[in-house]
């Protein structure tokens, strides 16, 4: 094992109380739930509200988004596994402010049945929640609606913050983080497993020199088993699967984010990036912004995904939107 | 190997062909010169001018760190070897304003005698270059002046870039620059070996489950190598060294960075982070500010460092002074 933690079952409230001690100023756990997270620079204003959330172990995701003008509240789980319904009500209640609360989370089976569990308890209590769930990994349904979640989160909760701190009503912020989500695709490959903190063990057995193409960022399978290819062909076939299903076309605008899951070199993520954006460009693909690093891991593994969110002028004003939270930062 | 990159021998050009067209908005290459890294925000007052630089392998260090308001250029070298003389000179070139530049790099005999040679190429034409090499991994030496320079180095290349960005002379801002590399000490733990991209193997042998303290961040042999153990047993021996090396005391003020080293899982380093800081609060050490990530990398190397600033009010301005570089934000 090349982790450095303590007991296996302490890794979650250790990682939250080191991050509530290192970015104080930004965040603080809630009073009697050590399993929310909440903004300290939440807007006095009373706006809706963006709560995010999920598993832990893809850290910055999701804890890393909440600041100002972005998620107000993160709910917390056990790794790769749901927070509570109890924790997600309890992020609802720390932050509504009358006008409505978002959940904007990746969509699995477990996250989809307590965050709506909590938003009927919510609403038990005359507060309005409403749900979007992420559904960018391109690989993981043909049925977009059944798709999994992954590194395209960022650009989905960042147009949520962006739309609510506008002070748009809870409709259209839910609309504009629907049209993000739909906009977005996302595929991943995988060269290690992570390493599960409880058993010190991966979550599956993967040969030195192997990879798998569409792994998902819990190890998920993906299409198959394959020798490790250089990172120009890896990105090639990355690319045609996104052109594929995106059918995005010259002339179209994107915003481009390869994503490090945790244990890859940020070397070879740039390396990486450069072969993405040169495919892209020779399509005539416009890229306006780019993102490269860990956004949204699985711990250790080794790997990347590349993922796209297709422009117009109403997403790219949302995604320029200032905002201020550790891991994601837009001038003011 | 788990490392996704082409030809190991090009993966410097492609690291920075990649860099720039991800981050075209921060920097560029030199014309006529592809391993000298220029920022593009710059200020067109003719100020002191900061170069850093070093080996790659290192990344976001030392590229991620030219913007505005904080380095000007960056000289890179290869995998874990120093950028010629031309480069360093060819840096020079490229920002000085008639106000002279600083280089500010950690001390290696290799960097040292490059850039020691741009430093007289450029005074040969008038242009006057001062030096602050880093010196704050206190296991590698008894003496601080042969200590080499490692995460810390984000700390003094914010200090340099902060009294440049004030507008101060030459002299001031190595004075300063100084002032921060003699309060700053650092320490790191690895679990594993980094993998060179040119062979494909570890540049030495790591066991799973071994970890050696002291280790410096291109593999050079740290105190001994041991089982590994548990994060908070790990963590409270670096802080022993920091403080008996430091001798900081009861009310003395630090800033305090948890540096991944490019493989280890950011949960951890969070899981890390709050032990060194419930140890030093303990000590009646005040933590001002924390950072927590991959600052200073060994590419894919399993392990982390600890590094501390020891502050007054004349450095704590000049690390709170807005600066604006892709892997180093402060808000205006």
């Amino acid at each position: 094992m090349k982790r450095l933690i303590n007991d296996g079952y302490d890794v979650v409230e250790e990682l939250l109380e080191g991050y509530c001690l290192a970015h104080s100023d930004y965040v603080e756990l809630k009073q009697d739930c050590n399993r929310v997270i909440v903004s300290k620079k939440m807007s006095s204003e009373p706006r809706v509200r963006i709560i995010v959330g999920g598993g832990s172990g893809h850290e910055p995701a999701f804890l890393g988004y909440v600041g100002k003008d972005f998620a107000d509240a993160a709910a917390v789980g056990n790794v790769n596994t749901s927070p509570s319904p109890e924790y997600c009500y309890a992020a609802v209640k720390a932050v509504d402010a009358g006008k409505g609360c978002l959940f904007v989370y990746g969509n699995y089976a477990g996250d989809v049945m307590n965050f709506d569990m909590a938003a009927e308890l919510a609403a038990e209590e005359g507060i309005r929640v409403e749900t979007v769930t992420t559904t960018d990994d391109i690989y993981s349904s043909e049925n977009v609606q059944d798709r999994r979640g992954v590194a395209g989160n960022v650009f989905v909760f960042k147009v949520a913050g962006s739309a609510a701190a506008k002070g748009y009503d809870l409709d259209k912020v839910k609309a504009l983080t629907q049209k993000a989500n739909a906009n977005t695709y996302s595929i991943g490959v995988a060269l290690s497993s992570s390493t599960l903190p409880v058993t010190g063990e991966p979550i599956f057995e993967m040969q030195d020199g192997d990879m798998e193409v569409g792994m998902g960022i819990h190890g998920e399978p993906g299409i198959e088993r394959t020798k490790l290819e250089k990172a120009d062909v890896v990105v090639s076939q990355l690319i045609d699967h996104i052109l594929a299903d995106s059918k995005l076309k010259s002339g179209d605008e994107i915003e481009l984010l390869i994503n490090g899951l945790g244990g890859l070199a940020l070397m070879d993520q740039y390396i990486c990036y450069r072969k993405a954006h040169l495919l892209l460009a020779e399509k005539g693909i416009k890229i306006y912004k780019s993102l490269v690093g860990n956004y949204v891991t699985s711990m250790d593994m080794v790997g990347m995904s590349i993922s796209v969110i297709k422009l117009d002028q109403e997403l790219k004003q949302l995604l320029d939107h200032p905002c201020d939270a550790p891991y994601f930062k837009v001038a003011y």
